[in-house]
């Protein structure tokens, strides 16, 4: 259903080029902001106005931050011996959100691809070996993404690191999803499930 | 995942409150936006302002317009003897794409609802009767949800047209959905479809 006017519309079409978001789903929320209280609407606009007019990275890390440093780096209790490098913020948010982890962070801007033509000067991997001439950081946690272009970034990563300071360098562990099923699981997983296998009990 | 980012977290707060949206479909808006350039991102904050800010009701129906008549009733090519009388705005629009129907609209802005509280002083039903006055409309299609409120509004207003004006009085009809299948269909559908059958060929 085409609607006729325009500042209809163009709300239509500007919700429809978020993710995930089709015409029919566009075309309900462009209505709902309509029917709701002025009050209600503007505070969406005003959101999306504060997010890309407040915030900027963090001059550390690179993670988007509202102030001078981002949550992380400006958290005293971190350990600042350790730095998980993540292709974006949310990647970092979710592997903080595990608790597993209580390092710092640092963030790429996205991977290398070469089909995309995305290089090493378009990610944030100088800035990253700056931070290991301190000697402060003792382990890099490669946290690209477990496929193709992840495993391209994090060995590129590796070896800069390598080049630059006696870190560990590690990379998350692959295998079974936990509250996943063997039979579903991919080959990849199920191949790396069973050459990282963990040992249980008895020797070797 | 909550985000320690206000602005982040004001986006999906406020994203996360449109139909059908939920957080994780907000947190996916919220972070293309926030990776999206400011232009892109501001022609969404601003439409939606403008969505606000330049419409209001048109002065003869009440569909929403920028102008000062709505794009029905400015239309000159339009029947003027006949008005359908809907809901919403999204009823008038959806109903004219058929293409069936060429008179004008009446929008009520919702229906009358005991359990709501919305009586017929909350609906643009005063507008509508003085609309009958000039004699010019001959047709009033009540063209109201077909359930239980829907029925119960155009009940209503089918009295208050008669006592008004003389014009004929219709509802729209029910039935099958075309495309669809008889033993899925509603038992009042099915009714309505057996009542409303209609002749194809031979006489009664």
């Amino acid at each position: 259903m085409k609607t006729p006017i325009e500042p209809i519309e163009r709300v239509i079409d500007e919700l429809g080029k978020l993710p995930g978001i089709g015409r029919r789903s566009a075309e309900r929320m462009a209505y709902h902001l309509l029917a709701a209280s002025e009050k209600d609407a503007m505070a969406l606009a005003v959101a999306i106005r504060d997010l890309k007019k407040r915030l900027h990275p963090c001059r550390v890390c690179g993670a988007v931050t509202d102030g001078d440093l981002c949550v992380f780096c400006s958290d005293p209790d971190r350990d600042r011996s350790a730095v998980c490098v993540v292709e974006s913020q949310r990647d970092a948010l979710a592997l903080d959100e595990t608790g597993a982890y209580r390092g710092l962070f640092h963030v790429l801007g996205g991977r290398l691809s070469p089909t995309a033509g995305t290089g090493p000067e378009q990610l944030s991997v100088e800035p990253l070996l700056a931070r290991l001439d301190g000697g402060e950081i003792r382990e890099v946690i490669l946290a690209t993404n477990p496929d193709l272009e992840g495993d391209g970034t994090a060995a590129f990563l590796a070896e800069m690191v390598e080049r630059r300071s006696g870190a560990k360098i590690s990379r998350l562990a692959r295998g079974l999803s936990s509250g996943g099923q063997i039979e579903l699981a991919g080959r990849d997983s199920l191949g790396a499930a069973l050459a990282n296998r963990q040992p249980l009990r008895g020797k070797a």
